[in-house]
């Protein structure tokens, strides 16, 4: 030991973590999460004005937790409470979630699907997040690929750089209310690709798929034999004409894994508890070795609390429909606030009104526009000027659009849209 | 569409994941998760006699929350009622974990250092596990190495295998108290070792390592250029003679990266709530760009609940030193009735007293047993006959040794060791 002791000042060590392949990984990983919502969010919110004497308006979150009108059930906090003080749920759970929990999500979910969810079917997760880290995990080996759709979450991009899995982008058409661009994930895949991914209710569209659409999704998936990834996190989060059809409905057409939690329509996204569910009647999943993997992954993975798993029984018998139309009540009420203020700006526009979910995509007219350069652009100066913070389309994959949020107290977001329409007349092009 | 609704039944589709690569995933995950103690302990719980009348006595665990001896204290169950009821913890989490978090593990870790930590230092992980995840992924890479104890804990080796991260063993040894084989370390790195892992109080040995041991591993670690994980998630859990010293003390010989969680401490590993602190007062882990993929790898994972971390500020400041004495207190008594009666039983022996964590290691003696192969054949028979769960040696790394688990209700560890020791009557060598 004497000799190590001797060896000098820290100055002159040598680490072997140091040096390039250091800053590699790091660079790597820098560039992976710089692709989240959370990473570009970030930068827009450093660019805010301190000495704005008015509030922030946040528009560019999908957490709308923080707002009275958004507040979760007592339902549900009192569940978790008993759950908690019951001590039954200290204890480590197992790996794929413990069974109270899983039988009730498999009850609870084939109430909309033509056959009955087992248990085995249910794996519970750290909130959706993990849900897609399981799914794009088991699916990823040289070479394989995955459909995703443009716009869409970046969280699945993040995670799959992360992983080497290659990803492919499918269009969602703005000119036909958001639906797949169908024929283009045809001439996409190949006979390296895996699954394609969809997000139904849609994050950033706010689009709701009709059932004869998500019908043509399963046998175009069916037909270049490829599973479907729904993740329906916003599930039940439908306030326009068409109603939320679970793509379970599909399952005997085409395998779909499907992906949810109570983050969205509990408003509880700090919560950390999720599921992967396959909907897949026929087995296949099961009989393909996917399965096996999910397990595999899930028992070298964290689990949700074991209290929250819980309360779950609890919360998805209990939980009062009132609680559920008054939450769809308010974002019907914010889309369409958002939609018709948005109509009266000059300079961007929506496709179409939003139905689902909690955003909407606006589009940017950037000839009618001076001095803005793009969306990220819009966005810093519009942070800047007006304290209202607003997600790049770039995020998300549409350039010069931009994601904005509804889910926020209706005053707050009148006032943000009367900012933006400030910002725009203000940079209005001269004629 | 028409087409592809037309291709014929379900028995002649062909799915592209279906295959030998998908099978080559799952095999690989299912092998990673079969090394992990939950994989190895759910063979043995499955060997159980079905309609033994007996009580089961599982000594086979690291969770002792279901046993009342072992109910964590009001405190932290108010403190999280009370943060949940709040409804300000409802939101996501910031990747790191919330500031009122990490500055309260801050402090409450600083008290046992000579430097003082920053909120920055602290970063909050889904229990220890993930802090585990992701030290070795942001360590991962081509030809890197990391040096693991042996035996030790084999969520390492599964988590290790998956991202493909070499690991090389040095040894814990049995006659020198588990003091770590120094010697064996220095043989065992070479240019592409990172890091070492030490896990202080040891799983699965029982052992505290003392503060001269300790310098001395900082020092070999410094000699080498190599970082120390210092795995702390049984800190404090200490109950011989030797005080539980965290191994950041010689953060300023050594970068330390120390892991932690409530987990064990507080008995509620159920909670997911653990960290991953950068003790290392000099900022070589900053400097070498390790600090970033740290960040970057928790900016695309899951995070703890936030209400959970939103009562980790009460739970360190309120928490009474009576309900951590009186834990001590029954993890002593326990520690000793097991040692005392173990030394009662002819075939098997512990090499020392056990000082802290919740385990011992214990020697087979084969050659004073008839038809019993090895420490597997021993846990399988032992839980058929007599309904008694023991982790085998093999499962961390100890072939014929087994780990016993103490942290239990002391009339039921009695009856446990009792039931060993009837086994090896019954199945002793006869002379």
């Amino acid at each position: 030991m004497g000799e190590a002791k001797e060896k000098g000042s820290l100055g002159e060590q040598k680490w072997r973590f140091q040096g390039n392949d250091v800053l590699t990984t790091a660079s790597a990983l820098t560039t992976a999460s710089a692709l989240t919502v959370r990473g570009v969010l970030d930068l827009i919110v450093d660019n805010l004005t301190k000495d704005d004497p008015r509030a922030v308006v946040p528009l560019g979150h999908g957490d709308p937790s923080p707002f009275p009108s958004f507040r979760t059930t007592a339902v549900a906090e009192e569940a978790v409470v008993e759950s908690l003080r019951s001590a039954n749920f200290n204890c480590y759970s197992s790996p794929v979630g413990i069974l109270p929990a899983r039988s009730a999500i498999a009850k609870h979910l084939s109430k909309d699907l033509p056959y009955t969810l087992s248990p085995d079917d249910v794996f519970l997760t750290v909130g959706c997040t993990q849900a897609i880290e399981v799914v794009l995990s088991v699916l990823a080996r040289p070479g394989a690929n995955v459909l995703l759709p443009r716009p869409g979450f970046p969280f699945y991009e993040a995670r799959a750089s992360f992983i080497n899995l290659e990803v492919r982008h499918f269009d969602l058409l703005p000119d036909r209310g958001w639906d797949v661009d169908l024929e283009g994930v045809e001439k996409l895949a190949d006979d390296n690709t895996l699954a394609m991914i969809i997000i139904n209710p849609g994050n950033p569209c706010g689009n709701v798929f009709s059932y004869g659409h998500l019908k043509e999704v399963a046998l175009v998936a069916k037909k270049l034999g490829i599973m479907v990834i729904a993740d329906e996190v916003y599930g039940h989060l439908a306030f326009g004409g068409k109603p939320f059809v679970p793509m379970g409905v599909f399952g005997s057409i085409v395998p779909v894994l499907t992906l949810g939690a109570m983050s969205k329509r509990w408003i509880v996204p700090g919560w950390r508890l999720g599921w992967l569910v396959t909907t897949d009647p026929n087995g296949i999943l099961k009989k393909s070795g996917v399965v096996e993997s999910i397990k595999g992954f899930l028992n070298i993975s964290p689990d949700p609390a074991t209290f929250i798993q819980g309360a779950v029984p609890h919360i998805l018998e209990k939980t009062k429909d009132d609680f559920f139309s008054r939450i769809i009540g308010t974002l019907k009420q914010t889309a369409d606030l958002c939609y018709e203020m948005i109509k009266e700006i000059p300079c961007i526009s929506c496709s179409s009104r939003p139905e689902g979910s909690m955003f909407v995509m606006v589009k940017l007219n950037l000839s009618m526009l001076e001095g803005i350069k793009d969306d990220i652009d819009f966005c810093m100066k519009l942070s800047k000027e007006e304290s209202v913070i607003v997600l790049p389309g770039t995020a998300v994959g549409m350039k010069n659009w931009l994601r904005v949020t509804f889910a926020i107290e209706p005053l707050s977001l009148e006032e943000g849209v009367k900012r933006i329409k400030s910002f725009c007349e203000r940079h209005a092009m001269k004629q």
